[in-house]
């Protein structure tokens, strides 16, 4: 059996199945991040480790500095999406032995960009020469414990939101997104957000990783999610890299949510798309097909 | 300029000069592991990264589990060599799709192993499709912020020690290797160290870096150089793959360490080899060709 059709939510499962925990890990393997401290403690540490390859997340003919970027990019998505603030990052690079010097010197140009623009420090790393390009980054935040926000804190009857517009992503937007650590933020400072995730593997996939960390089930209003320009539904739903917010709102918490949304953020669209619902047979419309699988 | 004949730490050095650090920053690049903390915790997280490449670190043909444990055991062998415990890890994996799926099982039940023997907890990881196979590791752990040695505390007149014999780990004792980490919390505990870092890329290459980064020189005795079987002194300071303690410690604390080590570790080997100098003009015999330069 190889690893090509035999599912990464599967082959994930299976890998971690055996693993230990201890009393300190407050969130551990299934989330975007895993969070770290004593039960009583005010501030948690995340931890998150995330990799890009050529080939894969990038090509040979992409600007490196959009590669250093997204690297760090993605990595800082998902500490956002636990409601925290990036803190340290260590940094690994492979790469051919015929690699420009150049090159990697303007990948790292894009890292220093993300390290300035949202306020993290590089503080180690890692060279190994390897077939092809790779960059593995691993990025600690902190979270107010009382704020931390998991996949899996949703209820039947919560409301489900999106941030932005999704599908396309592969025309460019995947190497210079703005990771949406500001709105996270605000909504974890300012509402009881049940659940978050971000979307990275197309939300016909990320959807139902959160609904079965919550253990419901969903209902999409397929014609309200919002896609980008020239996308169809189908793109919508399976692209991934959108690199968007989901999250689930009590419904009571909702219309506030959408009219201060629209005055701190009037730049970025906010979509109600559906709802958390008890029943978990759920499934978003010819799901086996959406989404990413690394592997597949 | 390709990375090829550029030099690793020529890389290293100007791929992290332009970076930010702060004030929580206690240890940053350059050292086995960083160190956060404030200065007055007593306290301080260690953060380590590193990454093992197939055709590299590891063949085709590498029993899976050493795969797995090589990955953790060098990161856990920089954690010692900073007095430290390893606490949490991250593990990512890359591979192509048509890697056993079997293959990797075994690779993470060597991960499993090692967590197990050293006490540590994997929270977290990443999957990735890669042209090649590889593991990128994080590993945190906490030091006694009174008792954190760095590779650059080191002084002139200091003698220098190691653990165990050099060369010839690639007939397969760097798969396999025990890291030091009860020797080096107990050298942590009961004496002033004042540098010491792990020999990965040999002491050839490792030795220049401790004195460097201690301001100093240094003058080896190299027919003490302690030998494994079978190896020439040339591969002892070259070879690489060690994972000993190179140590620096004040010459009025030698004796004392060299009876108790012995009643305290009788099966391992602890050798002086040589002296911190003031003068920096130091080489170790033909150095420039030896030790392990990634992209050579």
């Amino acid at each position: 059996m190889k690893l090509h059709g035999y599912g990464e939510d599967r082959l994930v499962a299976e890998l971690t199945r055996a693993l230990a925990t201890d009393e300190n890990v407050r969130v551990g393997i299934g989330d975007d991040c895993a969070a770290i401290g004593s039960r009583s403690a005010k501030t948690w540490q995340l931890l998150k480790t995330d990799c890009i390859v050529e080939g894969v997340h990038f090509q040979q003919d992409t600007a490196p500095e959009k590669i250093g970027w997204k690297a760090m990019a993605r990595a800082i998505s998902d500490i956002a999406a636990m409601g925290g603030l990036p803190r340290y990052a260590l940094v690994t690079l492979g790469a051919p032995p015929e690699t420009e010097v150049a090159r990697v010197k303007a990948i790292y140009a894009g890292i220093r960009k993300a390290a300035r623009t949202f306020d993290f420090r590089v503080v180690g790393g890692e060279t190994s020469r390897a077939p092809g390009l790779f960059l593995s980054v691993t990025l600690t935040g902190e979270v107010d414990s009382a704020r931390c926000i998991t996949r899996s804190g949703g209820r039947a009857g919560d409301l489900l939101f999106v941030t932005g517009r999704l599908g396309g992503s592969i025309r460019g937007r995947h190497l210079a997104f703005t990771p949406r650590l500001a709105e996270a933020r605000w909504l974890a400072g300012n509402f009881r957000i049940r659940a978050m995730m971000d979307l990275s593997d197309g939300l016909g996939s990320d959807l139902p990783r959160l609904a079965r960390a919550s253990g419901t089930g969903y209902e999409i209003f397929e014609e309200k999610i919002p896609r980008n320009r020239g996308c169809t539904m189908r793109e919508a739903i399976r692209d991934g890299e959108d690199y968007e917010l989901l999250f689930a709102i009590a419904p009571r918490d909702a219309a506030r949510l959408e009219k201060s949304w629209h005055k701190k953020f009037p730049g970025l669209a906010l979509t109600g798309i559906g709802v958390l619902t008890a029943d978990r047979k759920s499934k978003i419309e010819n799901r086996k097909s959406h989404g990413f699988d690394h592997f597949a």
